[in-house]
């Protein structure tokens, strides 16, 4: 017979999970800046300069001593005479003297004694070195000061953030062309089931070909971790025990989707509790698909026993793997989930209580988009091929009609 | 004196410069399906065989004729004799006799003679053998057919997908272990300014450190394509000529990245008008930042000149290079811009006419997410690493009042 499970919601599910992995594991790793994209730092960054590092123009046009501008216009320009031209990417030695302006470029530094510089649309050069300036500017107008970007000493990238291009960018503009990263959590995929075989071999009647190890592989990849493969296992106890033991010790996390039937998914749990402590911590959520879930930590690493089916895997692995996995990292940046608001083409139905994962497809239309939800008798893979989003019915809603314009997270 | 743009709206600015791509770029790779995670396949996929191969159960429970559940309740259960289990893995080759069921594991095939399959918990055993049943089942009931997910010669993925985990499982189900997808388009990026050094040097008074080319390389990278960085090349004619024409002959796409000055920028577009036709396409887009944007094809490869400040260089990577290499990589995914809808703590304002891309920073409140627009008085990197979203203000709208909800892509 089954067990009976009792079910938690996610949300309360997940947090107990996370809580129980010690984190981020400790390694550390120093890698090129450039091919730091989708890392995570692991020390806080420290501005060692000021930056920008010079007065510098944000326009191109004359440095100018303000005050000589006051009133000027139109019909009564203020006159100064043209005196040199400040060089780009060196020191602007020649000071802007009483009476005078220097040409500058947008990024130039700006000359000693100017305080301001006029854009160059609101002047007019005539003759060789006549400027008509038609404009009054400010102190400081078009110019960024020394530090007002950053001041030296500012914590400028903090610890946990995933390097995205712009962080590159930051880094390289003080010059850090190395940085600490975390290293990847490496996390142990396996698959159990008697009638499961290799997408290498050719299934016998009553066969299928496992799906879940190259699917929950790049969804770990991914998320940022590094997916380690092991063969598939038959629904025996201590063959299920000896691997997933070896996968513990080999690794800093263990994802295992079980065969489908009721018993395989059993074993799973009774394995994992065999694992170390605390064990088990959550078997069975309220989600659908994905209720027979189980999540555990065993001596410091989180073990999650994941359906064997396409979509709970997807859905669980968003729930709880991704979320494991940047614990793990140490990452620390908010998780968001984009998403994008579309129209509901057929009512679905929900039981109150239990949150569901819909798959739809996406269509642009006349009147924003569509979502055509796609309904599974079973989870069959290639529907969810089909789909590019997922709709999310909360717990205590009781299901969406047509014509409802609902949010879809992106697949 | 500058060059004055004729700024063109960026949507129909797009449109022009990618029909003028011939795509996508011809050459095929073959590589592991497992590794082929982001990768665009080349070719369209039929399926060689129906999925499933057999009719399989979809629950635990007991296979049964239909028939002989009609009227069955829990006052009045139908009893039928247990007359076997059906092995998980193999031909279930025992038929289900008039009269009689067979115990059936969640995947399993269904036997001979069986129509339908009847949930475990609508039964129960009382004996070894007594089997009571208290709910009828349909014919077809919790079984999946032969080839009810897909038929053989379905197109089941189509030339032109993104690959993602769903993909490789799908691919993975027919026993697909290599696929044909296209060679990555290579990017090369430049760099240009008398003001700009590498990275690895240490600026001189006057000299900023290069963060363009790290940065573009990164959105190039998560774009799909394979970045090819070139030196930091002076603002003279003839050097610039010479190393655009060289990474224009070494890639499938050029980007460069023009100083700040005007004289830099207009540099860049004389440079790329000698590369080869059409040319330069569209000389200035109607979109802040990045209105001096140059989109050019030459003999066959997408040329784009970018301003040189980081936050132009992630809108107009957005708008035109990302875009640039889906094509070249024959990508046909529809694109989905995934955003939240978050509270402005600040008002916005905007020209009429001209689009407004503004850094924002996200952050969850107690009445959902709330967005502070980051205002430049230039483009600072560091303002661009706090940000964590984007508001895109149409060209229609003249701004966005403080307390409105606007939707914000997500950086």
């Amino acid at each position: 017979m089954p067990q009976y499970l009792k079910l938690q919601p996610p949300l309360i599910a997940r947090d107990h999970f996370l809580l129980q992995i010690p984190a981020p594991h400790p390694e550390i790793e120093t890698c090129a800046t450039s091919d730091s994209l989708g890392r995570i730092l692991s020390e806080d960054l420290f501005a060692p300069h000021p930056l920008p590092q010079f007065s510098r123009s944000t326009v191109d046009g004359y440095a100018v001593r303000s005050a000589e501008t006051n009133g000027a216009s139109d019909s009564l320009p203020a006159i100064l005479r043209l005196a040199g031209e400040a060089p780009m990417g060196k020191v602007a030695k020649q000071p802007v003297l009483s009476g005078e302006a220097i040409l500058i470029h947008t990024g130039g530094m700006v000359p000693p004694e100017a305080d301001a510089v006029v854009m160059l649309e609101q002047t007019q050069l005539t003759g060789t070195d006549n400027l008509e300036i038609f404009r009054p500017v400010a102190i400081n107008e078009n110019i960024i000061q020394i530090g007002e970007d950053v001041q030296t000493g500012d914590l400028v990238i903090p610890a946990g953030r995933r390097i995205r291009p712009v962080e590159i960018g930051g880094l390289m503009s003080f010059g850090v062309i190395h940085v600490r990263v975390h290293r990847a959590p490496r996390v142990g995929i396996l698959s159990s089931g008697d009638e499961i075989v290799s997408p290498h071999e050719s299934p016998q009647p009553g066969q299928v070909r496992d799906i879940n190890t190259a699917t929950m592989s790049a969804i770990v990849r991914e998320s940022g971790g590094v997916p380690v493969d092991y063969p598939i296992i038959p629904d025996d106890p201590e063959a299920l025990f000896e691997a997933v033991s070896r996968a513990h010790a080999e690794n800093d996390m263990v994802l295992i989707t079980a065969g489908s039937s009721a018993s395989s998914r059993d074993l799973t749990s009774e394995v994992v509790a065999r694992l170390g402590k605390p064990g088990v911590l959550v078997h069975g959520v309220n989600v659908r698909p994905g209720k027979p879930t189980i999540l555990a930590v065993c001596d410091g690493k989180p073990v999650i026993g994941l359906p064997g089916n396409p979509v709970s895997a997807l859905v669980i692995s968003g729930l709880f793997a991704r979320p494991a996995i940047h614990k793990l990292l140490g990452c620390t940046d908010p998780v968001y989930h984009p998403a994008i608001s579309a129209r509901l083409t057929a009512t679905v139905s929900s039981l109150a209580g239990r949150e569901d994962w819909v798959p739809v497809v996406l269509q642009p239309s006349n009147q924003g988009y569509l979502a055509e939800p796609i309904f599974f008798k079973s989870n069959l893979i290639f529907n969810l091929v089909r789909a590019n989003g997922l709709l999310h019915i909360e717990a205590d809603a009781t299901g969406l009609a047509a014509g409802e314009v609902a949010s879809i997270e992106i697949l």
